[in-house]
């Protein structure tokens, strides 16, 4: 493993010279993968195919749906049975190894040199080599910059799957991670010949009917605390399995209630198939850690966004999380 | 009335004579006023007072609830009943003089100098002097070009509402009027000190609790067409006092049906408290032109986007359209 500092040039250097001394990469991006995965590995494949590469993108779980309009998505594929013989493995916007899932470990194992390019602050730098950017608002946008750096074509593919890795992890340029770097990068897209138009009506406006039933369902079930600053909403496993639901579409509604004014905590209850209750809780307030209050339930996550996984029924973890909101509430004077 | 070319560079000039030549303005938006109306007085406003003008923020309708974060934003009053002394008015982002509202035209009417500041392709020019750029997003972003052309200072409010006017105009960067300037825009903003996310955040994620429970009220009245090419929700003037909705509350919902897979025409039924219903019409497919279907009932817009008010009841209305709507889908060989 090498001890490269994350803001150092070097990591650039080196996945220079990897590029240059190997045909053949496998890119492989986190399980349950959302548009900054997807797009991270179209995005670096279809600049390493127009350099002459020969390339894989593989992903654990496959292509989900709601980004199969992708121009080159249909490259992403399930991990084969067998290894694949390839010199090079790139893991993409993925924290830890293990989150590239067992299946498609297997599949890169014959790999001989790791690369591991992500933005999250966690990644413990398990490539060999590592180019990690915190700061990055999307792993997207980490290879926006190495593209241009390596002198790297970039197709159509890749620069509309920059754009969308980086407009999907941003919530549309909203979130505090955007920079001014993020807003010029899209204005460089624009002047590659991206279509911003299009593009976003094919990330935004084409969700399935499922979701909307999802949003309606979540809708009549909403609660909000006396004093407002606790609203929950919940899903259960029968709703799930009536409605055919994918994991990606309740992807963002949370944000619906946590949008309320006057509400600083915003929770999800999802009843799973095996009974499990799997919570998101969402804070607008850092004095309410939602870390520490998952944590007391096992789970984890950040200061403002955790999740826990609860035994059931359901009506019994919503009881004992709201008790422990509550507990978190008065100790942090706001109740 | 002046003759001039929008695209010529003479407008800037006689603005520029006009600041420099006059020290009192009254700046007014459109009635019923949104993020680039009101966003648009503040950010030329401020910049004005900064340039040691004296200053007015007219609207008809006042400030609305949900742009009341803005910085600035106390400054915006509704017309007083004596018309100001002032010599300068300036209509920002308003087609037509009357959309500017009885009364505010009645406070503007001793000023000798009507400045018309727009980015609506239909404006008629009716200022002495105009300024109209139909292929800006957003009359925001016009202003930002104007101020540095004028070498005005760009106070904190200013900057905060031409990031909010524009943002707001252009649905989060995403509707095909963005352009790679949008984005450049938005960077130096950021880069003058605009802080992304809590701009954002204020826009975005501070609704009142009414509006969620206006989405809900909705979702359960949505009824999709059986070859799903057509969806529709209504609100009775019954929801709309019993949750004690403001206009600005349904800013955007239908956006959630436009977006269904498959939909082409997204429709809202709105009952008016005089009984009649207001029809708002949004087509994803230029074949499907709400224009057309709205001037049979006496209505108009465009394309993509058109309205209608239709005698009631409510039923009677959704029939006779969702008629003309079956009509122009087999004319256009959709159905």
């Amino acid at each position: 493993m090498s001890e490269l500092s994350p803001t150092s040039a070097e990591p650039i250097a080196e996945i220079a010279a990897a590029i240059e001394n190997h045909s053949s990469f496998v890119l492989i991006s986190h399980v349950r993968p959302d548009g900054d995965a997807i797009g991270s590995q179209i995005a670096l494949g279809f600049a390493l195919m127009a350099a002459g590469k020969s390339v894989r993108l593989i992903n654990e779980d496959g292509l989900p749906d709601n980004l199969s309009f992708l121009p080159g998505s249909e490259k992403i594929e399930t991990p084969p049975a067998e290894p694949i013989e390839v010199e090079v493995a790139i893991a993409l916007d993925t924290a830890t190894k293990p989150r590239l899932g067992e299946n498609a470990l297997a599949a890169a194992s014959r790999a001989k040199l790791w690369i591991n390019i992500d933005h999250h602050i966690s990644n413990p730098s398990y490539g060999d080599i590592n180019l990690i950017d915190s700061t990055a608002p999307a792993t997207g946008q980490i290879l926006y910059k190495l593209i241009q750096s390596l002198g790297l074509p970039l197709p159509a593919e890749s620069r509309d799957s920059i754009y969308t890795a980086v407009s999907t992890d941003t919530g549309s340029f909203q979130y505090p991670s955007t920079q001014a770097e993020t807003y010029e990068m899209a204005a460089d897209l624009i002047r590659q010949g991206l279509d911003v138009g299009t593009i976003n009506s094919l990330i935004y406006d084409n969700h399935p009917f499922r979701r909307v039933e999802l949003m309606r369902a979540l809708l009549n079930t909403l609660e909000i605390s006396k004093d407002g600053i606790v609203a929950h909403w919940e899903l259960l496993d029968q709703t799930r399995q009536k409605l055919q639901l994918q994991p990606e579409d309740s992807e963002g509604l949370i944000d619906i209630i946590r949008g309320i004014q006057g509400v600083l905590l915003a929770v999800f209850f999802e009843e799973l198939p095996d009974g499990k209750i799997r919570i998101s809780m969402r804070s607008k307030d850092p004095r309410l850690n939602v870390c520490n209050i998952a944590t007391e339930f096992g789970g984890g996550g950040h200061a403002l966004a955790a999740g826990i996984r609860m035994a059931g029924p359901i009506e019994s973890a919503k009881s004992r999380l709201l008790s422990a909101i509550d507990r978190a509430a008065h100790t942090a004077g706001l109740r």
